[in-house]
């Protein structure tokens, strides 16, 4: 049985609910449910972890028997079950649900199931109604269920020969304004900055995202600093709209972990030559940008240092994805090779 | 009083002579003389350093005064100076000649000025007639000129993060099989190839150009060698089709004079991280070729190594006149910045 006309209608009005949750730990989901006549009879969302999921936030807004013979249209297949929250199927099910309708699989190991429990339970199910709509939407989220961790994207510039500054440390500005737009653009799109305490110290940014007028992007990057050495509390990052997490970044894993429960899926890389290299070393990236300045400077500071690559064979496969002229600048975006990683 | 259509077609039939001649210290010259009456009368052309110019080649190929009133139709102006040969001015008004018709000025320090001999004299004289396809002919030693020295070209492979090797030294294959073939074809344009000893004795490199089968191009540069540690008689430069020349390499303008004197306008520096970077540090580049690898390497074998530059505002700018795809490899052409060297 496939979704009729107003059950694709109620599932874009889910996804408009989903939008209203936060972008976090846990996917944006919507519910709407329908009459057996076809009317929204109630709507809900997710408000982020340990809050009720979508579908028993509108069962809730539903008192007696009224969810009696409905159908609920939720963006994500019902969970199946128990964390902080019941299962969803089982709630549909008690509340006496007779069709659920549902835009993507739950493929959560714990957390899978919830349709096969449904239609056991004789209820009607439909997935991968607006499927595409629904995978657009909550993307980065998924990309953490894959990767069992946050998108990794590591950023440098560095000269033609590899270099990210010359001899006496002076870099600023190694590739141009068009160049750095676009590094801020990319800031703006991810959900956590990383860097080490040396820039820290040595540069002292901001590690905000801002517009080519010095404008705050709306979305900020939470700066997450890596290292030992104190922060001034004078430090530009001291000003940033989030505040900064610390961390001695000496279990790379561990930060991760740590960031992926706080609910964020992406993470830049933009913390100089050590941390660059400590995240490449443990294999710990998705996207390379290589921000390439058409300048030979030669001498010893290397955007990368070691990578724990002792032969050729070994070397660190790329496969790149785009070049682009950033003004005078390249822009290499790479990602690891197939079987690389 | 422009070329007639039968000068140019002349001019053609001088182009092709001049094709005869080697490439070399000289530019190659094609000359032709003309009756009154518009019939070619004699042809000639310069066979290298030493020998007659191309009109001087053709006038002696008339007897008594058969060139008296004649029309000589040169790709070069007539040269001014006494040098191993006479000034062909001379030559040609000696010679009774009443007309002359060039394609490009000479505009060499001792020997331009030709034209303006020939026209104080009484004879009329027409230049720039077919000057692009001389100029075409001509175009390396016009850059020779330009320059006072051959042109350089500086290439090296590395990896996106500017090695040349891993740890261990392997570094072969860094760049693939595309990007060899067109290091090849790039070789078989120039007229030496420069690589180091370091080079020679750790990977015998052949130095010679070859297609992707192994046959050799029917251009092969001349294999130059820089250092001062011994070549073995069994090394693979030494069954090179041109014989090696051999310099120690500290004095890099002289080597580029004796290069320039023997006739070498192209120079293809490929010669490992040292002798690029000697060529980089000394400001000898006209053209960079820098074939990167999607492969990150870490560590300490890099492929340009100090370059001279204490501080960002020193660095070796340069222009990116390039950017290609060859396999999965990207080659990256620049020149020197404007005003930078």
């Amino acid at each position: 049985m496939s979704a009729s006309a107003i059950e694709q209608d109620a599932m874009r009005r889910a996804l408009e609910l989903a939008r209203r949750g936060p972008r976090g730990l846990n996917p944006q989901v919507g519910a709407v449910i329908l009459s057996p006549a076809g009317e929204i009879i109630a709507e809900g969302w997710h408000r982020g972890a340990g809050t009720a999921h979508a579908e028993v936030d509108a069962l809730s807004k539903l008192p007696g028997d009224q969810a009696r013979g409905a159908t609920a249209v939720v963006t994500l297949e019902p969970c199946n079950h128990t964390g902080r929250t019941g299962p969803c199927a089982v709630a549909l099910i008690e509340a006496g649900v007779s069709r659920v309708v549902y835009g993507i699989d739950d493929r959560g190991v714990r957390s899978a199931g919830g349709a096969d429990h449904l239609r056991s339970a004789g209820v009607s199910v439909t997935g991968g109604v607006l499927a595409d709509r629904v995978r657009l939407l909550v993307h980065d989220w998924l990309v953490v269920q894959r990767l069992g961790r946050p998108h990794i994207s590591v950023k440098w510039a560095q000269s033609l020969d590899g270099r990210a500054a010359a001899a006496d440390g002076t870099s600023q500005w190694i590739t141009g304004a068009v160049a750095r737009a676009d590094v801020h653009r990319r800031r703006a799109g991810a959900d956590a900055i990383v860097a080490g305490t040396g820039t820290v110290l040595a540069d002292d940014p901001a590690l905000t995202a801002r517009t080519a007028d010095g404008t705050l992007y709306p979305h900020q990057p939470v700066p997450v600093i890596l290292g030992v050495r104190p922060v001034p509390a004078g430090a530009a990052v001291r000003r940033h709209p989030h505040e900064a997490l610390f961390f001695d970044g000496r279990d790379l894993p561990a930060l991760l972990e740590d960031l992926r429960v706080r609910g964020i899926q992406r993470v830049f890389i933009e913390g100089g030559p050590t941390i660059a290299s400590a995240f490449i070393r443990a294999g710990l990236y998705d996207q390379i940008l290589a921000y390439i300045a058409p300048v030979l400077l030669g001498g010893a500071r290397l955007a990368l240092a070691d990578l724990g690559v002792p032969t050729i064979g070994a070397a660190r496969r790329l496969a790149v994805a785009s070049v682009d002229t950033l003004g005078d600048d390249l822009l290499i975006v790479a990602t690891p090779s197939e079987g690389d990683l």
